[in-house]
């Protein structure tokens, strides 16, 4: 390779942006500054969140908040990547980081100064049987033994997922420099605005209450907000998952991935008595699962997504560019010879039915929100 | 059997009652005059109807106002008979009518001085080939022969409809007799209220318009329909529909009953085109199809009805009461020993995972309109 094509240096992001907001800028300029980076590459997750969760904006008008605010290029995080649980999660997205040749890969945690790749050594000596509780998730049985070894608990979600990143860089051999670093102001479970800098999530909630953002957000993601009289919740998908779980054979139930151990049934039973939402997922809520868990399996079993659609799904990695600026062109210009998976840009019938069609899927159960065409013929957005 | 046990004498009626109307009324006196019945029997469609489309008001509702207005015992129609087209709808309500051990049943028809039986025979010299064309319905070809044999053109509803209790009433031997009788004042097609007989369908559009039925009506439908502010429609099924036509694979499609000939292609691609059911019938429409004929797949679709669960249904007839009067409840008590199907009252979880299943799951989804439970405990109305 010739010292031209490796003239952008490359620092990667996993981010939801659900919606973007102040903090994600002050992690942009952060994650630049501490690697010397010439571009912010984004793997982001699409429509719905990595809890399952339709998200507060669709994934392009959240690309386009984040190129105009430091991102250089913004690739899809698939929905059977971006839906799964932190391991999973972030898994697929330092599959996808690597492959877009990135040098760093720069992370918020709760415990910046943790050392996340001892908590990888110390898993491997963890004792698998204990891990058969039915009244404890099991995040909570892995820290129980997380603790007797290392003395640090792994509770808080960024830290979860600092390690997640440690772990799949480790056992891939990815050449990724990781550089967990501490978060400003709101912490994640914060449902109020109380700073400049405040969590999505009490972003989410001010959005719902219809109070201010423009202090924590920038103009583009305030701009996209306005008017939005509620934001898409499982309350408007809950009568197509309702349908789906008393019409179709438990068979079929059962084939749906992570739909295991008497889930289907309990979904079943919760369908046919609950009217709303809310209710259906209390009532299929035990020790056992998160809620999280348990809404990913609502979109699992919404979208029909089998055990075997997921496998194959995961067997054809892609890159779905949402967008980019300028340097974020030249960067794709740089590696797109280099890089392993499919770089889709715009999607034709052809990928629509095989490499994309999960996220086609679960664009068109978006757009039951928005009634806004997602994928097909749609182009990149260019800053 | 002994005189005592004989004492009742019941007349059939085939009915939607969608909704109960004057017309109805007049409908029951006649038919007790002509055949000097002491009871009034009705089968009626459950929450569904033959065209494929959500009842004005569910069954309970419907059953109530027939029971105050002159029938005795109603008897729901099961949707996977209901749904059908004239041919299976009349051979299944005959079918529950004789197993009811009625001596009798009148309808309504176009043309009652035609003599129906002799079109079942001419139908027995048809031309099978010719039923092939693509461009035209089959009821279209069906009755480009009937014309040539007989003089006669089969193309009101009603005409169509008699025919078909006549060619099942032959087939199957039954000892009924059979009395079709003109129909009173407005014709099933039209759309607007004249006199004070009007059709079912101009007083769903007159609901719709919020304008006053109390000429037509009587007051358990009126009150019924008090405060309704849009009838149940196809729009608000269609995410459930458009849903499932986007997420289940292919395969699954074509399982679905009645789902052939390359429908699942233009149902899917309609799905994923059109926001609203307006416009995905229309997308769907072609010169081959009744309007009927597509919106009962419809509901085969968003129930996911296969063949299989058809073929099983039909096997599996049985007689669940919706309510009866005191002569209604004499009546039972003399043919409950007599009658072949299951006679239910109550719904128990045993039947509603059984015998009752698509009834049970049509309940579901038109709990979608109303928020009412409708088979789970419910008790016959006793009048």
């Amino acid at each position: 390779m010739s010292e031209i094509e490796e003239k952008i240096h490359a620092v990667g992001l996993v981010t939801e942006y659900n919606p973007f907001h102040d903090g994600h800028i002050y992690h942009i300029k952060r994650a630049k500054s501490i690697t010397h980076a010439d571009a912010v590459v984004a793997v982001m997750s699409g429509n719905f969140t990595q809890r399952g969760e339709p998200a507060i904006l669709d994934k392009w008008q959240r690309a386009q908040a984040a190129l105009e605010n430091g991102v250089d290029l913004v690739v899809e995080l698939p929905v059977f990547m971006a839906v799964q649980p932190a391991h999973r999660f972030a898994d697929g997205a330092l599959q996808l980081l690597n492959d877009l040749k990135v040098k760093d890969v720069v992370f918020g945690a709760e415990h910046p100064s943790w050392k996340f790749s001892d908590f990888v050594t110390a898993e491997k000596q963890f004792n698998e049987t204990t891990f058969e509780k039915y009244n404890a998730t099991y995040a909570t049985q892995f820290n129980q033994q997380l603790v007797k070894l290392t003395g640090h608990s792994l509770v808080d979600p960024n830290d979860i997922l600092a390690f997640s990143y440690y772990k799949a860089n480790l056992e891939n051999h990815y050449p990724i420099i990781l550089h967990p670093i501490g978060r400003l102001g709101s912490q994640y479970h914060d449902q109020s605005i109380t700073g400049t800098i405040a969590s999505a999530s009490a972003i989410r909630q001010a959005v719902n209450n219809h109070e201010d953002i423009r202090k924590v957000a920038p103009s583009r993601t305030v701009e996209s907000l306005t008017g939005v009289e509620r934001i898409p919740d499982w309350e408007l998908l809950y009568p197509l998952l309702r349908n789906f779980l008393i019409q179709a054979p438990l068979s079929r139930l059962q084939q749906i991935y992570q739909m295991a151990e008497g889930l289907e049934y309990r979904y079943r039973e919760a369908a046919e008595q609950e009217l709303t939402f809310a209710g259906f997922i209390h009532h299929v809520k035990t020790k056992r699962y998160t809620y999280s868990r348990l809404l990913r399996v609502c979109l699992y079993a919404v979208m029909e997504i089998t055990n075997g659609q997921m496998e194959l799904a995961w067997k054809q990695p892609y890159l779905h560019v949402l967008g980019f600026t300028e340097r974020g062109q030249e960067y794709l210009h740089q590696i797109k010879k280099k890089v392993q998976y499919p770089l889709l840009t715009k999607i034709g019938q052809d990928e629509r039915e095989s490499l994309i069609d999960l996220d086609y899927r679960a664009g068109k159960l978006y757009q039951m929100f928005t009634q806004v065409e997602q994928d097909v013929k749609h182009a990149p957005i260019i800053k």
